[in-house]
C-alpha cells in the first residue's frame, strides 16, 4: 500500500515572559503607535530562563501528546533554528535527548526564517523516500539573544518561541502539491547576524563585525515585493491556481507591510493571508508553525479538509521558498 | 526513463598553511611522538585567511570544473558544518553568491562530525524525489575557530578543511544501497562547543560555559567501539554482506585507535579502512568526503566501479550514520 507524508498534528510553544510595546526598555525611546503602524507587532513572547532547546522540547512533547504517540515511534526530528543552545550538540538532539525518542536520527537545519519551509520539504523528502516513517519537523528560535538591545531599528522586531508538526507516512493521496524554493547568497548581508570570525594562533587580523542581527530593511523589504512574490506567483502558475483558488497563504510573520504589499502584487485578497505578528513578532523559522498551529486551533485550517495551503517562508540568506499543501 | 542519484565527482580543498605536530605553539607542551602514538595525527591545514564558506567555495569550484557544469545547473547546495561563518546568511547561501549559482537552494546542515553523511543522505533524497537534478553536498569546517589553544588535550586534534560531492540524477542502477543514521541527545555534554546561552533585558542570570569545544574522551571513544561498530555491523548484516564483502569503509577520521578499535569489533580488515588523519587531523564534517577524494585521486576507489563503499560519521550530539555505496 502506497503511502504519503502528511501533516498529522500542529503545535506551539510561546515563552511565559510577554513583553507588550509599552513593556520596551525606556532606552530604546520607542512608542507602542511607531511599531505598531510601522510593523503590525504590538507584544512578543520573550525567554527567561527556557532556550532554544526547551522551547522545542515542549512543541515536540505536545505532538507526541496530541497524536498519543510514544517518543520511540519517531525515525527523525528535525529542528529549524539559528539560535541554537549549542553549535555541537544540535539542538534536534537535545530536544531528542529530553523527549527519549532514541529511534530518531536528528539534526539541526540553518536556513534563518524560512527554516521551517525547507525543514518540512526535507521531512517531506525522508517519508517519501520509504526509509522514513514519521517524524518532527519544528522551528525554534530564541531571536531576543541575537538581538542588539540598544538597537530600536531591529530589537523591537523579534520574538521568542517554538512550534512544528507531525509528519507520518500515511495511505491516501498526497498532501504535498508542490514546493519551490530558492536561495540568493549574493543579498547576504542585508541580514546578517553573529558572525563566527576566524580565529586561532596563526591569524593575526583583527576584523570586527556586529555579534548582532543588522539588517537593510528597504532592502528586504524589496526583496518580499520582488523575489518572494515571484516565487508565490510562480508556483500558483505552475499548479494551475488563481490567487483566489487557495484557501489560505500562510506567510512568515516578519512585519504586516510585508503581507500588505504582497497580497497586493500577488493579488491573493488579504482575508487569505492570516496574520499574527501582533501577538508574536518576527520568531523567525518559528512564525510559520505557529501561525499554521494558531489557524487550526482557531478552525480557519482543518488538517484533513484538503483546504489549498501555501505556506511561503522568505528571509535571511536571502532564503524563501513555497510549499503548497493539499491540507 | 528512471534515474537516480550518483555521486558524480569528488573535491576537497585544504588552507595553505600546515602546521606540524613539531609546529604547534609551545606552550601547549606536547610533543610529535605523544600525538602522533595516541591519535596518529601528524599534522593539520589551519585557516590564516579562509572562513568556511570560502574553503567550501573552493570545493564547489573545482567540482563544477571537473563535472564541466555550470553553476546554473545546480539545483541545490548543502553545507554540513558547525563552523560557519555566520548564525545567518548559511555558509551555503555565501557559497552560492561566490559561485552565482543562482538556481540552487540552499541551506546548511549541523550534525556535527556526522554532517556529511546526513548531508548526503538529505542530497540522495531530495534527487531521488525527482523535484532536483543536480547539487553539491560539501562538509567543511574551520574548527581552529573553536578550540581552547591553551587546552592539549583539544586543540591538537583538529583541523581545517572542505570537501564534498556533486551529485546528480543519473539513468542506471542506483549507487545508494542502504542508510542507517541515528543520534543520541542524551549524550549530548560528551561533545560540547560554542554554547549560546539566553541573553536580554529580562535574563538576570549569568551562567558561563566553556565558548571552546570540549570533549569527554573516553566516552566518545566508548560510544565509538559500541554504538558506531553497532550500527556499521547492522547495516553489513541487514544488506546480508559480511565485513570482508566492503572493497572499502571510509570513517570519519577522529584517531587512528578509533579506527584500530572498530576493525577489530566489527572485524573489517585495517586494509579496507583507509586512514588519512595523520595529514589532516579531525576536519568534522569535511573527514569523509577529503577521505573520498583521496581515495579516488589515489585509485583506491574508482566512481562507477560498483565498488562496495561504507561511509560511516560519528561525533558530536551524539550522532552516527552509515550509507552504503555501490559506487
Amino acid at each position: 500500500m502506497t503511502t504519503y507524508p502528511r501533516i498529522t498534528q500542529t503545535a506551539k510553544y510561546l515563552p511565559d515572559k510577554c513583553v507588550t510595546n509599552q513593556d520596551l526598555p525606556s532606552w530604546l525611546e520607542t512608542s507602542d503607535e511607531w511599531i505598531l503602524s510601522r510593523t503590525g507587532i504590538g507584544q512578543r513572547f520573550i525567554a527567561e530562563t527556557e532556550n532554544t532547546h526547551e522551547l522545542c522540547t515542549k512543541v515536540a512533547q505536545k505532538l507526541l501528546k496530541k497524536a498519543n504517540l510514544s517518543p520511540l515511534d519517531l525515525d527523525f526530528i528535525i529542528v529549524a533554528t539559528m539560535t541554537g543552545d549549542f553549535g555541537m550538540p544540535s539542538t534536534a538532539c537535545l530536544v531528542q535527548g529530553e523527549i527519549k525518542a532514541t529511534q530518531a536520527m536528528c539534526f539541526d537545519i540553518n536556513s534563518a526564517c524560512s527554516g521551517f519551509v525547507y525543514g518540512l520539504s526535507l521531512g517531506e523528502k525522508l517519508i517519501q523516500s520509504g526509509s522514513y516513517q514519521k517524524g518532527l519537523v519544528i522551528g525554534g528560535e530564541v531571536m531576543s539573544k541575537l538581538l542588539d538591545w540598544q538597537d530600536r531599528r531591529t530589537s523591537v522586531l523579534f520574538g521568542d518561541g517554538a512550534a512544528g508538526v507531525l509528519l507520518e507516512a500515511v495511505a491516501g493521496k498526497s498532501q504535498f502539491l508542490a514546493e519551490k524554493l530558492g536561495s540568493d547568497g549574493s543579498r547576504g548581508q542585508a541580514l546578517q547576524a553573529r558572525p563566527f570570525l576566524i580565529n586561532n594562533p596563526w591569524v593575526k587580523q583583527e576584523e570586527r563585525l556586529s555579534p548582532y542581527l543588522t539588517m537593510d530593511g528597504r532592502q528586504v523589504f524589496q526583496f518580499t515585493l520582488n523575489t518572494v512574490t515571484e516565487n508565490i506567483s510562480t508556483i500558483l502558475k505552475d499548479n494551475h491556481l488563481l490567487p483566489t483558488d487557495l484557501d489560505a497563504c500562510l506567510l512568515h510573520q516578519a512585519n504586516l507591510r510585508i503581507v500588505e504589499g504582497i497580497s497586493h502584487k500577488t493579488e491573493i485578497p488579504l482575508a487569505k493571508l492570516p496574520v499574527n505578528m501582533e501577538r508574536y513578532g518576527n520568531t523567525s523559522a518559528a512564525s510559520i508553525p505557529i501561525l499554521l498551529d494558531d489557524c487550526v486551533e482557531q478552525g480557519i485550517l482543518k488538517l484533513g479538509s484538503e483546504q489549498k495551503v501555501l505556506l511561503t517562508g522568505f528571509g535571511g540568506g536571502l532564503t524563501w521558498g513555497s510549499i503548497l499543501l493539499s491540507l
